[in-house]
């Protein structure tokens, strides 16, 4: 836990090209998450889950979304 | 699934028109649905489920209008 | 289908007022619905139904926001 | 109906002060609800019902607040 | 009823810290629920139930973040 | 709860890293949620709950990244 939060996971939000930009907005999603339940395996039974369920999928996919956005600003749209 | 991770499916947020714009928005935010649930028979089955559920569409929809944003800004709009 | 794939029903951003500009943001959320779903049967048969319920009408008319905001700011919000 | 297509009701997103802009975002959130289903009775009918519903009502908030960007953006912050 | 229109609630996006910035976000997040229900006795039954709902709480946390982006926008990041 | 109200819990936007953006936003999502219940104990009790839940948490992941969108665009995204 304490290790966790020594962690620099997120250095910079600049990346080489738009698809690592895309894998980076998946992994800020993902954080998002484990921000609410750290609990790896209530987050394991719980994605195994809503993997299952197209809605859930689709929420999923907006926050992803929603963060590529993000992610596509810091790097000038890769321009 | 090894093969997947290598290739490049985004190698640009340019597109020539907008529409060609729109068509990346729906592949991207195909793409973060997959990122959640890479296993084919369960996409094909939950696509199949939600494709008939109007709520369902109208947030696959809204999915699309994010990533809309994020193409048409990287693109100035095809001005 | 072939005819619908091949059809430019995109070809700008650009609209000379806002209330055009609100209408194309409503064309976009619709063809975001008709991209998961293109039967137009399933597509009549749901909107049907979405439409007589409140709550997804409020989703709807949030798609129609999203996708507003990305017109308007192509249009340079009509200034 | 005809006469609806006709009217103009939005000649501009530029209002005098923060509060018409906000009033504006709502009159676009409800032309959204509007332009899924036009019939007035089942308007009144199921906004009486999603007006009763406390996540229904956070949702219309979240419309108008999508909306309040645009025009806050259009009339540069009314700064 | 009349009075409540009359009054100026929202003079200005412009506020003298981000904490006041994110005080406004939460007001507009409520003018806009109220916008739909202006019944008071409706408002706080409604308010009382979704405050006891975590997934709603999340929903009206959700307002503020979209408000919270316009407002801070409109003062340049309090920079 | 007085104490509370004089609190500056909101100093300024600007992070060092964008790891600390993230934190903030986290922060500013609680923040949220915390306007609308401020009983710690009801807070627990749905943050308890919601914790369990796989929708719920993408959700809560969701509203992260609406802010950590403001968050980054107040940092310049770091550069």
């Amino acid at each position: 836990e304490d290790q966790d939060k020594g962690d620099v996971w997120l250095p910079s939000l600049v990346t080489e090209t738009p698809q690592e930009g895309f894998e980076l907005a998946i992994k800020l999603s993902r954080m998002g998450v484990k921000s609410t339940q750290s609990d790896k395996e209530v987050l394991f039974r719980e994605r195994e889950k809503y993997a299952q369920n197209g809605e859930a999928l689709i929420h999923a996919s907006e926050v992803i979304a929603v963060h590529f956005q993000t992610v596509a600003a810091a790097n000038n749209y890769w321009k």
